[in-house]
């Protein structure tokens, strides 16, 4: 029997959940709208009906499981099983894995999104093989994925890989968290809008300006990067300074951890190519050692699927551990 | 019979050799001068007199030798054994292990400096027995050493934990590297020397301008340090600023690897408590989960021997890996 796995990816807006097979292929999926505001229970049932409901359009028995993962925009402790923190979705220590239990009696693993989506990439994506990756979210804020060894690392207390809150300008722009000059703040989507309102505010004769019909509220990641790929001039100037920072950013990560790949994820990078570009452009100029090589940088490739993927993977992985030790104990 | 290791620490100013035990404690040491503008064959050379000179103190013959380390204030590639970049010395493309292997016939591992002196900690110092770890050089610069898993880790291309080049300032102070605004700009003795010679011009009444005898070329970190010690205004100002500074380094590293404890090496932490004091008690305003565990913060404890222990040390750990992955393959 080949084992499956359930990937639960639960957001501010909707919970997806599917069955993974081991390869990380997805066989099956079901959605659900994620209404953060009610109860934490009735958030939780509906998971389970979600993951429910895919395991009967995969046709798969519940003895075919392997485990559960869950994706959660947050920190969650996988000693107890507990959500310590999950803003979006106002949870603040709630037991996850006793609440699903009660609906599904299998192992339950629980990760942050970023890092289960940045796994899913080197389980199924574009870091494939890679035994050390990155995987950065560029979107409303900016996430971070850490694989070492082939494995998601969490870190010590689980506060690992919070790449978007790395101080890149000290006493920089104020950031949600509390701090300033974190990298959220300059490599975000929400960053380049900023610029963008910015440059429209200053260049009131540019497409930016034209495109959102002098509205700021109008301008998007998308427009301005709309408006630079057309070879507007102010857009053009806001989309350079964004990856100017977003290279700043990335070689922090290749000095500190040197990894074999990054992967840049998140809506802005549907901007594909053109980002990519820039970006590449740009890493040269921050570079600790010129001659040396460094890591590749890629555009994710499992878009919205990375988060279930991901989810499933972490907990086959953990699960997969705990045989690997128990046979050795066997041996 | 028990196999010993040979450390060998080669800077800028001396070579230093020590015979090591397998826990990492220094049975023998012997030194001599660098003198780095001579030929590179001529420092090799002495590299290996200091390394047999230490194995007759302590009574060891090579066949007892189970490998050699060296440690570089620079990069090295492994696979070849060669050096690809050691400023201090005027190394570049040099074929180290090549030339030692003409003098010692065993095998020889390179590594970078802070990288060992790291590893040492976590075998025999103060990180000992953590799983992760990461060790900060305050010194003329910055360096970093990291430990995953209870092993060194330096990247997938070798240029990994150069912490000291993280950019926490974009655009701000130019460094030594080519970069601007480089953690080491801010935390490293230079910065607190640079930081005490403006608060001296800015305050000629200051302890630091009675102390320096109004010479800004006598200002050095420790002269800061004891005035900031004394409670002297504008010392103390320029002590809680570098504190900050490192407080906000060190949140970097909590925020990306979430590593179990970080340790303080290098000449301004001889500062002692003082120092590490004033830096636990700035890390909370940077943390971004303030309610979550984080590392401890401590001093390291090896002083001037952690280079060639960790050098001996690192040795010993790619030799029985090696011999570990030989076994599983006969099992």
């Amino acid at each position: 029997m080949i084992r499956r796995y359930v990937g639960i990816d639960v957001g501010g807006t909707k919970i997806a959940a599917g069955v993974v097979d081991p390869q990380g292929r997805v066989l099956s999926k079901a959605e659900s709208a994620t209404l953060p505001d009610r109860p934490f229970a009735d958030v939780v049932r509906d998971m389970a009906d979600c993951a429910r409901r895919a395991m009967e359009m995969a046709e798969c028995s519940e003895a075919q499981i392997g485990a559960i993962g869950i994706g959660i925009p947050g920190i969650a402790e996988n000693g107890t099983g507990a959500v310590i923190f999950c803003t979006n979705l106002g949870w603040h220590n709630v037991p996850l894995r006793k609440e699903l239990s009660q609906y599904i009696n299998k192992p339950i693993y629980i990760d942050n999104d970023a890092t289960v989506a940045g796994y899913a990439e080197s389980v199924a994506g574009v870091s494939r093989g890679a035994t050390s990756s990155v995987f950065l979210t560029l979107g409303t804020g900016v996430g971070g994925g850490i694989v070492i060894n082939g494995k998601p690392w969490t870190g010590a207390h689980g506060v690992a890989s919070e790449l978007g809150h790395l101080t890149i300008v000290a006493d920089g722009i104020p950031c949600t968290c509390g701090k300033s000059g974190c990298m959220e703040r300059y490599c975000s989507a929400t960053a380049l809008i900023r610029m963008g309102r910015d440059a429209a505010r200053q260049y009131p004769d540019s497409a930016i300006t034209k495109m959102s019909e002098g509205d700021p509220e109008k301008i998007t990641g998308k427009l301005v990067i709309d408006c630079a790929k057309e070879g507007d001039a102010a857009a053009l100037g806001v989309f350079k300074e964004y990856a100017r920072y977003l290279a700043i950013g990335i070689n922090n990560i290749i000095s500190f951890l040197d990894p074999e790949i990054v992967v840049l994820g998140g809506g802005i990078s549907h901007a594909g190519s053109f980002l990519l570009e820039a970006v590449r452009g740009r890493i040269p100029d921050f570079l600790m050692f010129k001659a040396m090589p460094y890591c590749r940088i890629e555009l994710a490739v499992l878009g919205n699927q990375a988060g279930l993927i991901g989810a499933a993977m972490v907990a086959k992985s953990i699960i997969e551990e705990g045989e690997a030790y128990a046979s050795d104990q066997d041996r």
